[in-house]
């Protein structure tokens, strides 16, 4: 045994190895199952929106220019000649001094070129009005192609669509969508001592935390977890499930592996998977140094910390961009919220490796305040206390109490 | 008809109504189903976490003062009398000057009351040990109920489970979680314009789209949409439908509302649901002041906008807390996220009504702006643009740039 149990990579670096891994692949989806799914294909509008000019507030269809000058003290006289019924083109035009019933949303008559909002009318008898307000010239219409054009392109392939995105797919008539599909990822754990949730531990046992935790994080980064259970230290049924894992999933996370005998049990494992290679074999991040990631067939396969925290703290520092990425994430779309606050307390960090603190946020006086959670790294107190995540560059000893971070969410 | 078609309520008038509606029943789930749910049920710890002292590290179980003074050029040796198999008690005691091989997780013989890292020692040969740092008392250790200990309240009823509270309850041992049912929430699009998404609109239609972006934002809600298709502005169908909507639904939407006659129609059908009451008749917000909300046996029914930015952002700052309150969740999990930025324009703003504006994020060397969304509300590609929405006060006239703003995400 030596000192130096493994070379770690800087945390850019392993970041960079995203790119290596196969994207998932694409689907077809009806459009009510679309919002949070990532789009597969640029979007163009073969339409224009709305594709008639119409009214956006109940009232009377003219000409702007029988309004002109138009005061309560000084009317305009209108005569009706027609109402325009809802979803129906108009079978009559506007002219000077002429007015028509419409309701918002309604087709606007030929010739006509704003509305009066009926707020500023008074209907004097069955076919004519005062008009106490004038309108400019397109005024309290939409204009075909005034919120889409045609040919313009709308949407991109790797963009998540929110409500709105999908929204604009109905509008252009598309039934269905082509997503990315969503990824699978296959979650193990391991460790002599970790017995299912079910079973009463005996002394020296502990229940299997990370597959629910890992599920979870799965299922928020939009993926789908398959769980396969736990896996003593024992490196035949380690590789067993690892090849099952990894012909059933796009990812394979291995939980439990930082005692130096399960690391290197796992460390085994994937170097006999087929046409693998161990790309970083720890990690300059605090928590989260033993963390392992390997490629096989263009598929990553991880050794992750056995602690809880430090599982969840490398799954959204490194393992969530590599999701992103196989989900057909793009970059645009791939940046974090982070939220500006003021720390309210020293923090030490030792130089040469990233730090990533768990911090409570409190309001006080209209200020967002991170306050650094105390106590043992792999405890899961605190990560149940915690907001969020602040992060201390590699070359930074600490960060002084009133420094502005910014707190990634948990 | 008069110039005043209806008294407007004011936002936190409207939005103290939410607690009149009756919260969904609870169920029972399995753990892996849980992330994300409403906890229905306060958490108690019935175990303590670990139930025993374990090791946070590779190295040897010792007692600390058989290291004291130990440095490199004046190691401290120990014999080694035994090894700890992770998941099992030890059937030996440390004694002064020994040690024993433990891997991280496993748990501390008898006596022992730290651990010495592995990095700090060298092996001599099979049974002894050199020590070239001393270790105090608990170091690398966690103690027995250090992370949770028995009998503290951990969880509380109406809380929203992230990954880490549901690795809580695997810790605790609960296969299964009882938590609140995710809400039903109908959806009735109306209007004679509207056409079905897969239906080519004839001049003077439009496709509907509110049907989709109100799922889409049902389903974000943590809710389940059900939809209802389209209604022609017809009482008698608009009538059955919100009947049906009203029996299958914990609450319904009817979008569609904003010409007069519609929302005629809407209150008319509304009032006829048995012992029912209309308690707002409109809301002193721009967008969305024509919405309608009553009661009907406990549950909601609402008539949006049908403009599908107005109800969409009704539906953000109006509709989401009255699910959030059926749904269980409790006042500190309902806190929206606002992210703070500069606003890099001018916004003017009516007095008597609070605006909700649609901005865009930009960062700027490490500054972030609000830069508003031109354009008409009722155009669904400022929806498409916007990053999220910044609120203006009702007695407020506008704000100016360089004003910080809080931005809530979209």
């Amino acid at each position: 045994m030596t000192k130096e149990f493994f070379k770690v990579t800087d945390l850019p670096k392993v970041l960079r190895y995203a790119p290596l891994f196969k994207r998932v692949a694409t689907e077809e989806v009806p459009l009510n199952q679309a919002t949070e799914r990532i789009l597969a294909a640029d979007i163009v509008s073969d339409i224009d929106l709305p594709d008639f000019s119409k009214s956006t507030m109940d009232g009377y269809a003219v000409r702007a220019s029988s309004t002109f000058g138009a005061t309560e003290s000084n009317p305009a006289y209108l005569n009706i000649i027609g109402s325009v019924a809802m979803g129906e083109t108009p079978d009559f035009s506007i002219g000077n001094g002429q007015a028509a019933r419409i309701s918002t949303g309604g087709m606007l008559p030929g010739s006509s070129d704003s509305v009066v909002m009926i707020e500023h009318s008074e209907l004097l008898d069955d076919t004519s009005i005062e008009v106490y307000r004038s309108v400019a010239p397109g005024q309290n219409i939409l204009e075909k192609g005034e919120d889409i054009q045609k040919g313009v392109p709308l949407l991109s392939s790797g963009q998540r669509l929110r409500p709105q995105e999908t929204g604009l797919l109905a509008a252009l008539g598309h039934r269905t969508v082509c997503v990315y599909k969503k990824p699978a990822v296959g979650i193990i754990s391991t460790g002599d001592e970790i017995v299912p949730v079910d079973v009463k531990p005996d002394s020296g046992q502990i229940r299997d935390i990370n597959t629910y935790t890992l599920s979870g994080l799965v299922s928020k980064a939009g993926a789908i977890p398959i769980t396969y259970g736990i896996v003593k230290d024992d490196v035949d049924d380690l590789f067993e499930k690892c090849r099952l894992a990894h012909s059933q999933a796009d990812m394979v996370l291995i939980s439990g592996g930082s005692s130096v005998g399960t690391r290197d049990f796992t460390v085994e494992v994937i170097s006999a998977m087929s046409d693998s290679r161990i790309l970083v074999y720890g990690i300059s991040i605090s928590p989260g140094k033993p963390t392992i990631l390997a490629e096989s067939q263009s598929k990553s396969i991880w050794g992750l910390p056995g602690h809880v925290a430090s599982a969840m703290i490398v799954f959204y520092i490194v393992v969530m961009p590599f999701i992103e990425h196989i989900s057909g994430l793009s970059l645009e779309d791939k940046k974090r919220i982070k939220l500006p606050a003021i720390l309210n307390r020293n923090i030490s960090s030792a130089q040469g490796r990233t730090d990533f603190t768990r911090v409570r946020l409190i309001e006080k006086n209209g200020v967002l305040y991170a306050e650094p959670i105390l106590g043992k790294s792999g405890l899961i107190h605190t990560m149940l206390q915690a907001d969020g995540l602040i992060e201390i560059g590699i070359n930074t000893e600490g960060l002084d109490k009133g420094t502005r971070v910014d707190v990634m969410l948990l």
